[in-house]
């Protein structure tokens, strides 16, 4: 028996540092702090753009014109309605979880690439695939609303043709037209989430598309990898720590006693950055303009948690990363807290959509080699 | 801006011969045309053994003593019982796609995972994790059989505890317990398709996993790469590539025709193996006692095809894969046309398990890097 590939040397743990593709959509500068979608800074953009217009960028490679905004921001609208096969499944795939489970919404995507006719992309047109994978990231905020709505006994709202993407997910989510400023807070959001280069949920996708799959499939693997606390984090349970720790004067023991105890902080550290995580720059002056006493607590978490932790660890510097202020920028656009994790994804979907047809455009299936470490074979 | 990697290579395409894991589980030696689990060679104990012996192998690195054994059918059994809430959920997703979707099926492990609890492995104990990894694993062949009758307006049959999985699948599909001679053949099958070396749905998985996701995301997510073409194959095609020929007298002009117009060949060629594919020698055997008169077309399907192949692309070496008489052995084992895609999955469920717990064993998150290309930072 030969073992194949027994003399190479087995490539860096997790592919750390290994540059498995090359691509034209995003990239981050862990050392400078710096991110981009296609050379532009989304902290900029953030501030004054909407989630579609981003969404345009990564997937086109510019930001679009005037009239092609309108013809985009009418065809996300389309690709938001349901097939009735996707609406009548919807109430059996919210008894499987509890409201607001990220387990659920990956299994109604999956659901909904079958309803919309996914096939593999290797057997249908280029714009078929195209148009698959824009109804799948558009009908993630519907999904994700409508199971919300169904687990709290509500009907479901459909989307309003009068709003945008952000308005819409607050529309469907809580019943009513939002205001404005809430809607500017879910887009900063939404916008700063939309992608975030090579990660693993980006990659999972890639690797699963690269045989061919269905855009669904690989959507619903997208989800799959970010739901992992290694990946997706914590956005969620920020709030509960907040909650936990009461008040500012209780945050130095509160996490001294966590720290000492070899336990996580939540909202802390980034597998990439080793200086501020930019998008917590945005989401923290967001905050500081929203009247809510947990946006003082989160301030004192950061300062305290920043310094316990870099003296504590100094071979690795730690700053605060994009989920320690984004519970509470949520909170005030409106976002329940149980839609939290979901809402993570509703916004990757730009980056993800982006990086399958960049897969698809120069597609070679990944299948790289494990080297054989185990019992020698017996009886040859 | 700095552009990561910018002066490192990117690795080889699709990671072909890179080895990015150490794996104790099986290995493929594509020169010698031979494959192995933990050791043993399936080929051989694919013509007696039963695929929970096979899977226990893949699992636990040694077949079952007879005790262990009972134990471990005992717990098969129990395992392919269903939660309610997966049963109502049932006729919806049927309904999503045709008979026997393996896109449904993908769906259904996914809501499987949902209502079995899975949560994050990071956040669970070891014994719970596998619990559920085996538990969806015994469900797949649950869940193949209960949508396609569904899907055909029948009732749904549930497993029985007085046979094994093979015959379950049977049972459950055709709802009358299968002779043994039929079960063999199915056994046959499910043994040499249990794992494969580190294919591109195995290397899916653990990206997904690897980020602490549950083991119910990267099931499905498996399933989700298994389905592309350019992995999965052609297994539920070969019948009607058989079928369009109609007799051996006209395989040579019917495959020229296809070969000059550039078309694929089913059931040929394979990423790994230059020669013989050792699991169609031994399908092949089953075949030829099998009286059915498609077994005469394959054969010369076999031996053309071959011929031709070589003949034309004399750059690489082309077999009959595992694929092309596959069909043969399942239709006669009593297994619906319709079932041979999703057949695949509940075989493979077996080499993913074990991955899955591997991984989980000495994890690292999988986080390569992209070396970006695109346009340059602009207004920074």
């Amino acid at each position: 028996m030969t073992v194949t590939h027994a003399a190479a040397p087995v490539a860096p743990r997790g592919l750390e540092g290994v540059p498995v593709a090359a691509t034209s959509i995003s990239d981050v500068d862990g050392i400078a702090g710096f991110y981009h979608y296609r050379g532009v800074d989304p902290t900029t953009f953030a501030r004054t753009g909407c989630f579609e217009d981003a969404w345009y960028l990564l997937l086109n490679g510019e930001l679009p014109t005037a009239e092609r905004r309108d013809a985009f921001h009418a065809r996300v609208f389309e690709a938001m309605l349901m097939p009735d096969a996707l609406r009548n499944a919807l109430p059996q795939l919210a008894a499987l979880g509890p409201a607001g489970s990220i387990d659920v919404l990956r299994t109604a995507i999956s659901a909904a690439g079958v309803a919309i006719g996914c096939r593999p992309w290797t057997e249908q047109d280029e714009a078929t695939t195209r148009e698959q994978i824009e109804r799948l990231a558009a009908l993630a905020p519907v999904l994700t609303a409508a199971l919300y709505r169904i687990a709290r006994g509500l009907d479901v709202v459909d989307p309003s043709p009068e709003v945008g993407f952000a308005a819409n997910y607050l529309y469907m989510t809580n019943g009513a037209v939002p205001s404005p400023e809430h809607v500017r807070a879910l887009d900063t959001y939404l916008v700063l989430a939309a992608d975030h280069g090579f990660c693993n949920s980006t990659f999972a996708e890639r690797v699963i598309v690269s045989s061919g799959a269905d855009v669904g499939a690989a959507l619903s693997g997208a989800i799959g990898a970010l739901s992992g606390p290694l990946h997706g984090g914590a956005i969620d349970r920020v709030p509960s720590m907040l909650a936990s720790i009461g008040d500012a004067s209780s945050v130095e023991p509160w996490m001294k006693e966590r720290l000492d105890r070899g336990e996580r902080l939540m909202g802390f550290g980034h597998a990439v950055y080793r200086t501020l995580d930019p998008r917590n720059t945005v989401l923290r002056e967001l905050a500081q303009t929203i009247d809510d006493p947990r946006v003082a607590l989160a301030l004192e978490v950061e300062r305290v948690g920043v310094a316990l932790l870099n003296e504590r660890k100094a071979d690795k510097h730690r700053e605060a990363n994009i989920e320690l202020y984004a519970g509470v920028v949520l909170d005030y656009a409106g976002v329940p807290e149980e839609l939290f994790a979901c809402t993570f994804p509703v916004a990757r979907m730009a980056g993800w959509t982006a990086n399958l047809i960049e897969q698809i455009a120069s597609n070679r299936i990944f299948r790289p080699s494990a080297r054989y470490v185990g019992r020698a074979v017996t009886g040859r």
